[in-house]
């Protein structure tokens, strides 16, 4: 019983949430309906804009009662198409955006409570205005919205040492879907009240209710990072570092990413004003990165650290920043290659996670058996070792039509891809979530006992499909 | 369409278990149908023990198949009945005790698989064998199985650095109500495939199907620690250098345990062979416990952070134990709290949290809304207070029959001990779960909108209501 809504509801709606909150005009929705990357493009009914928690709970009754769709969206900065409603203009749109108050800041518990329309660049400006630090960072800081990262339980650069948002959030308010406001916010070390609907709300993708607001856990601002740059021969030696690295640096071990020298040559290519930290060509190269309150004993143990590896064999070179430019341009390294790869042409991206242990087999082994089944790939995997976590690329072979090559294989090219990550107990989407994107793939793929598992839990929650419809789950 | 199992269910149950798996001998089931406290006592049709993941999944489908509630049970250890099954002689326990295999340690990555039937005491020391600690430890380590500590999200008396059960189960195998056993055992530090099962099976106390096994983070064997005991005037005050030790300590915190100057007393009063680690008779008593891998440097930070909050005057008094006597003599005045209240006739208990920052206020006011409602009454909290979890205990006036107070007045003081923790969002049950002690309980105090989706989520994964049915939910 979900079609267009009536001209009774949209007027019902717009009574509550008035001209700052409702509005059909499609100038101001457009931006709102296509997707940042442009692959998904949809329609609305109308675009509810609540100032608060009442309203929308009041809101989401009333779209219970009509029976209408809706799509929760933060900052619209996805990359899987999950705050994009489908193009039959009968969903409602519903933007958090106005929902923007940092409502508390608790420097004793090192604790915030913030709504979900709050922009994560923002945030962090807050946080700091305190002594205190949001540690969890990512590219689209200047749009992402609090709601939003909960709802996509967002990972990042630091997610080695402070985890994901699952791991920093600690309160949660959300509208179910019957309209009812659940208050999880209050910071419970212990609670033992049956399941954790706030768990439960990291990664949901709005497909069980809107998130209205979060507690997150803060740590003290760090005034100081220590930043090395290490060629290495294989994934395997780099395993083996980073466990004796986070034995000796204990909490202080904050990035951990893995490049092979074809990124860096490619980023030397393609990207003005970069130089290569060191001069030997290993085949892998990482950047390490430690944060801390002071800077002396971060810089003694990331020198001992790595002179030691250096001792055992374990690394070929090392370089440490001598300065916060080096820092930066150790970075910029790293953050320029995806920009530096689309200047070679296009190539099918993965984004993947397997236990951190099995990593290095998973980058050793993968490009065999794509080279088994389509001569020529070539595939190339960097990013988060530490977390399990890479961006695996695979690049059609030099002497073919790319194009013609990837839309001829490259649905089979992910599938062999996914099937392998599969088979180390992996995930298919480690950071960025399933959105409109993997739901397909996601029901072929993961297993029927863990698929029934989540249509139960949304049926038990939604059982009229209400929330995000066709998001997540097929 | 549940009942007493038909003979021919029976007969499919006891041809799947064999002899080993499957008893309906009254003095085989006795014990564990009678929860170790002895105030729950129940009857079972038969009591399932499977050997392995995949007969307990068989023998769910068999249950399915014919409709039969199953109450599963570890070690019969726990608070709450939660492990009971009821009066009607029609349930079906389902022992995991069988299921006592480690199956794997990585040392590399400091984790472990662990089936549900081992018994905590004896995965310690698995751990400790490779040189590593599982650090999560209990009163009742020599009988709770890693199922139940999953399923009842246990805490105990390391939860300040290494947080409950939840956040150290990295995956978890269960066999789910329909009778697929759902493999989430591999250990992913980036996963955003859409609601996290995992996560939902701690603390759901077997109502949602059978945890079979657990991937378990371990840490480094720790091989030192210091003891303190602090004479201190307030709860606040005891908060302040909780967070002072906090930020100078960093995770060697282990323990902040509160105790009243009654307490005290009262142990040295009931047990014998104490003494007072102090001669000042302060209002209120901390033991303070870091642990790490060397002892000097452990020394010197305890040391440093004492005599710094001396100098502030945020405590009256402090002494660090010698050695590891001491150790366990300010330790075993502590432990034997419970025992020594006994002594002093009975008391209503009560495990409840709130936000850590919020325990002074709740410790100051309680006593006062109870006097006001109840003359003569007398309020005692004492426990975790850097998890803002204590035990609050409530005991009758001293100049009336204590048993006759407390069968007029129980149920209404724990109501308004209950109440005050809701106002401060808290919980009812910090760490012992709801079982059936508590169910009814849950149903009047949590909000509508959390029971609701309580209800939601166990009706979307238990349709027909089979599993542990009478406990949680009511």
């Amino acid at each position: 019983m979900t079609g267009t809504p009536s001209p009774a509801a949209l007027r019902a709606l717009s009574d509550l949430l008035g001209p700052k909150g409702f509005t059909t005009d499609p100038d101001i929705m457009s931006p709102w309906l296509t997707d940042w990357r442009g692959k998904y493009r949809g329609a609305a009914a109308a675009m509810l804009s609540p100032a608060d928690s009442d309203e929308t709970a009041a809101l989401v009754k009333i779209c219970a009662e009509y029976g209408l769709p809706l799509v929760p969206q933060g900052g619209n900065s996805g990359m899987v198409g999950g705050a994009t409603p489908d193009a039959s203009g009968a969903q409602l749109l519903v933007s958090m955006r106005r929902m923007n108050r940092v409502r508390e800041i608790d420097t004793g518990a090192q604790l915030a409570v913030v709504e979900a329309g709050v922009i994560l660049e923002n945030f962090h400006a807050a946080a700091l205005a305190h002594g205190l630090r949001f540690p969890l960072t990512l590219g689209g800081k200047g749009s992402a919205t609090i709601g939003g990262l909960v709802s996509t339980n967002a990972g990042g650069t630091q997610v080695l040492r402070h985890g994901t948002m699952r791991g920093l959030v600690a309160g949660v308010e959300a509208v179910l879907p019957d309209g009812s406001l659940f208050n999880g916010l209050a910071a419970l070390k212990k609670d033992n009240r049956g399941y954790d609907l706030r768990q439960l709300f990291c990664g949901a993708e709005g497909t069980l209710g809107i998130v209205t607001a979060a507690t997150l856990q803060l740590v003290p601002a760090a005034t100081a990072r220590r930043t090395a740059w290490v060629g290495i021969a294989s994934p395997d030696a780099a395993l083996q570092l980073l466990r004796r690295l986070d034995a000796a640096l204990g909490r202080a071990l904050e990035g951990f990413e893995i490049m092979p020298q074809s990124c860096i040559e490619s980023v030397l290519r393609n990207i003005p004003q970069t130089r290569a930290p060191l001069d030997a060509k290993t085949p892998w190269h990482l950047l390490i990165e430690l944060a801390g309150e002071d800077e002396e004993p971060l810089d003694e143990a990331l020198r001992a650290g790595l002179a030691a590896a250096l001792d055992a064999k374990l690394i070929d070179d090392a370089v440490v920043a001598q300065n916060e430019r080096e820092s930066e341009e150790f970075w910029r390294i790293r953050d320029s290659i995806s920009e530096a790869e689309r200047a070679n042409g296009p190539a099918l991206q993965h984004d993947i996670s397997v236990p951190v242990d099995l990593m290095p087999a998973f980058i050793a082994e993968n490009p065999h058996r794509l080279v088994a089944e389509f001569p020529g790939a070539r595939a190339m995997s960097f990013g988060h070792l530490g977390d399990g976590n890479v961006h695996h690329h695979v690049k059609p072979p030099p002497d073919v039509d790319a194009v013609q090559w990837l839309a001829a294989n490259g649905e089979a090219v992910s599938r062999l891809v996914y099937r392998h990550v599969l088979e180390l107990g992996g995930s298919i989407s480690a950071e960025h979530g399933i959105g409109q994107m993997k739901r397909d793939l996601l029901a072929e793929l993961d297993s029927p006992a863990r698929l029934a598992a989540l249509r139960g839990i949304k049926a038990g929650l939604d059982p009229r499909g209400l929330f995000n419809p066709g998001k997540l789950i097929a």
